[in-house]
């Protein structure tokens, strides 16, 4: 467990990382760049991180863990679907706002993890695919569903949201306050009758 | 003006360069290697291509021409704008499986293009967007669209579809022609009111 200030630091350091290979590509960035980015020797940052995919891997889970305590917990209790779903996508953008645009741009890269990492990456990103899929279930029970298929629409759901990091910039000519409320409206028309 | 077997050819080019491209990232792909995919000689690549960037531009305008030919050209003469956007999805959606989801996914390496270039890309697509703008403000002059930021989902529409290539595979337990079909009625949905 590391400490409130080791946790900081971390932090620090995915984004930076994150920034980086985003930028020059996960080929194109190397340990030493890393190192120099972070502002540590290259024998200290191996004493964090085992190798560039390790990197990856380890920024990748932290990612997924900060849409688990940002996204999945808090929406967890709200027994109501449709309310539940709403509020899981405004969660999840509001978070690529404020976490960082750079992590769900870096899921490009998951082709470089090596098949147990992939795999871990693999079943989060599907347990929370799961987790639409489950609201809209409800939803269907409800009759409030129109005739979709799950898979395919939870799937469209998520594109539209770490879409946003694909276009999304300061000058984009719209506020992430409009972004917020035109991105769960898109995706709630599109699945209720 | 290439000729039908040059055209092929460049095409077969294109293809190969970019599914290596999106494989191993722009950087970490070399001419050397690039020329060995496409089983040239580097000097015989040199004399189609002046550079690595030029590559990944030329490909790129490629795909842009290709949409321009398979999407938007078919349905320019449509004169119902809810049946023309309905019919440019459906032809973008069968585009990426007919012509390769790697040219897709290479969009995401734009940024190593210079100046002039990304700027020329992004016209285009930006056109593009412009073209499902244009449907939608006419669908509202019939009474027919819901309330909604016409740019802003404009982006999550091609996001759905540009996104397919991101989750999309053989075994992803959907039909092409069900995800087809549940892309259309999804973005219509969304929209209509």
């Amino acid at each position: 467990m590391p400490t409130p200030e080791g946790r900081a630091r971390n932090e620090e350091i995915y984004h930076t990382a994150a920034r980086l290979m985003v930028q020059r590509g996960y080929a194109g960035t190397s340990m030493g760049d890393l190192a120099k980015a972070v502002g540590m020797t290259k024998a200290g940052l191996y004493h964090h991180i085992s190798s560039k995919q390790d990197m990856l891997f380890q920024i990748l889970l932290y990612a997924m863990d900060e849409l688990e305590e940002k996204v999945i917990e808090p929406t967890g209790g709200i027994a109501d679907p449709e309310e539940r779903l709403r509020e899981m996508i405004r969660l999840h953008v509001c978070g690529l706002f404020e976490h960082g645009l750079e992590f769900s741009l870096l899921f490009q890269e998951r082709r470089h993890l090596d098949s147990d990492q992939s795999e871990l990456i693999w079943k989060k990103v599907d347990q929370y695919l799961g987790l639409i899929r489950k609201a809209m279930r409800e939803l269907k029970k409800q009759g409030k569903l129109r005739e979709l298929d799950p898979d395919v629409t939870a799937r469209h759901i998520l594109q539209t949201i770490t879409g946003i990091a694909r276009w999304y910039s300061d000058d984009a000519g719209v506020s992430q306050r409009r972004l917020l409320e035109q991105t769960v409206n898109f995706n709630m028309a599109a699945i209720l009758k």
